[in-house]
């Protein structure tokens, strides 16, 4: 059984109709809706819980965490952010949504601003597969049509992925890549652009495939952790002068 | 003209004789001498004095730094860390020396906790070249050995590097990555892992020729800076429903 | 069902006693005993087979292709060569074992002459694990340590590899890069180095893991194949003068 | 000094007058004519000269190879591919340029199909720069638009770049990896995509500034060729049972 847990800011869904509409059980609750199978198990966890819904007893049984933020990524206590942080690095799984490349935790793992081009028009997006071997697009055709998605443009500040997957095209003539993974210690990151609030991007059955793909891509592996600091020789150094 | 500050922390020498033997000016003097031609202009810069040494005027007139530091990590004030952190992600390059993979600007800008074994045993190191072609390593034959080093071993725990260029083997039976690149916003970063203060590493010239390689490489290039934020359609976007 | 196709020369069994009493079964036998379990299905083919046993039914059939050759790579006739590379790039897995390295499909997918150094003198050899969490390494420790096998050394004249999870370090004095993935076409390619005929390396269980990861990692996703050639726009294109 | 040899296979500019206007001394002779400097002193060959121009007088006297082809990859010579491919592996750089991609010589350093989609509809062009700090878009701004090109869309059968450095935008709906590193033995190799014969291209200065940027960035470094093959230990081996 893996375990999943979709954090949310649920702000969005509080203030403004349209979002509640498209949404009613929240973003967090689609996801956790769509994700949901015999195998996968998924909490939700939202920012005005206490501790934000990150107890150490949901992240220590998290095996991939999903964060979609916007509005109130400041009010993210530092004290929570590190210990996501940490628990990416010993291989906790972490996949960041849209609106989330502000974050705290993605801008901590990444070291750069994560700044982009953004515009709210309606523009069409295409995200074209550049990687078609990769399981994260398993099932996936050429590209995903979504007919209105904020847009999101190139230079978007980042480091050089390990992988680059998918590439946007955009309607106002903009291009952006949009499916892009990590290594960070012993966690795998996943950064996956599309999901505007006012947009029913999640609602999207082949979204909704890529993320689930994500999931499984995400998992930990079953490992002894490396040992750090002074270590005894393997073999023996010979004495020098 | 090449602008490089050299940055030190400067303490090591005012404890240890054995040391200050080895580095009469300072690790940060003994660099600045070889890096220092006529197209070079090197300063340095110690933890100890004002701004440790890194002014805004200091930093701004900057092309590239180098960074050893090791006892005093934590001494180093957060908010100089991001004057430097800004900086590189605004195009300075940056150099990375030995126990500096545990410096606070490393640190933040990998994401990752950059822990490694280590042994302080006159270990023999031989610097393997993993990528030939690459500048870094102009000049440089198939490895370089040195007869005694601080051993650094595997797992390095920093992201994949952009690009792998030595691999080091130690006589007690380790292997690490050590020399490293990785693009940071428009910086450029590179990681070289010797340089333990007891011995004379930095009097070695193929470490020299590869520091000297690393600062032309790690230099900034002229250019346009990305606009983020808010931006205007390049085409007519249709009306949707 | 996944079905894996080990594909050995066996060359060397049939010549040399000691290789013979290793792999009784021969090296193919060797490595298809350990890879069969209930959702694996393994065949094998050899080099004196009718079409080196790689039949166009065989290679349509087969997920992941395992590949141990060394004297006789100049005999695997071109025409297989070019249908397993075809096969490769549609989306079959390639493994390829040590002194495979030099075989026709390894070269010609990777554009190199993936030359190296090489010993015969029983250097001990240890495999560090570089990416711990990938899961080619999953279940393996720190370093899988052989107490003797054929050296192979840098430069190693490789494309840089899109990841890197081991690196070996020989007792003579060399470093490798021991285990690298590759994507190429739709297909996924690993190089693994150890395997030498005369040492008991595929009786070893850590090696045995990593093959049998490998090859969960290396079977086929199941995808639309991209379109390629002229192309109808998506979106109307303006009339130029 | 600096020596390029661009190549072209120069067909069009003899079929087709809309080609003879644009480029009146051919392909080749544009680009030799912005690239040559003071310090870059440049060569032409042709597909029609004898040996198609690449004596090896020619290839050994190359740092740096131009490479543009598009109806008749299939008349040059294998003999002649080898030879630019070893030179390749030995150092000399190597700029594939737009349908250069279906080339022999870049084929076989890929080791895939190269394929992509393609439409001659005098399609708006923008080159979005990726990585702003690569020497290679020195003195580009955000993006280069180009009022009409042929379209390349993705899926491109590359290998995943060293480095990516230019995504294009197409006004029919397409993305593509536009600017592309790759590291193959010794030499460095760029493609870079624009340049469909039919449009002035290469007389656009920020077009002629990559390119120029590219020689620069792809010549040969002095540096000692690694030795292969059997290798002496460097350590003592200890006898083993």
């Amino acid at each position: 059984m893996l375990n999943v847990t979709v954090w949310n800011e649920n702000r969005h869904e509080q203030k403004n109709p349209v979002v509640r509409e498209i949404y009613p059980e929240g973003i967090h609750g689609a996801i956790a809706n769509f994700l949901t199978t015999e195998s996968v198990n998924v909490k939700t966890a939202t920012l005005d819980e206490p501790n934000h819904g990150l107890s150490d007893d949901v992240l220590n049984s998290t095996d991939v965490l999903i964060w979609w933020g916007h509005l109130a990524h400041e009010e993210v206590e530092d004290a929570i952010v590190n210990k996501v942080k940490q628990r990416v690095l010993e291989g906790m799984g972490l996949i960041v949504l849209h609106s989330g490349h502000f974050s705290k935790i993605f801008k901590t793992l990444m070291g750069t601003t994560c700044d982009l081009k953004w515009r709210e028009a309606d523009d069409k997006e295409r995200l074209w597969v550049i990687d078609p071997s990769h399981p994260i697009v398993e099932g996936i055709g050429e590209y995903i049509e979504l007919e209105k998605e904020e847009m999101y443009g190139e230079h978007f500040d980042i480091p050089a992925p390990d992988q680059l997957i998918m590439m946007s095209w955009f309607e106002g003539g903009e291009v952006f890549r949009s499916a892009c993974t990590y290594q960070r210690g012993k966690g795998k990151v996943f950064y996956f652009r599309p999901g505007h609030e006012t947009y029913p991007t999640y609602h999207n059955e082949e979204i909704q495939r890529v993320i689930s793909n994500a999931v499984q891509w995400a998992k930990p592996t079953e490992r002894n952790m490396p040992v750090y600091g002074n270590a005894k020789p393997l073999e023996e150094i010979q004495e020098k002068n």
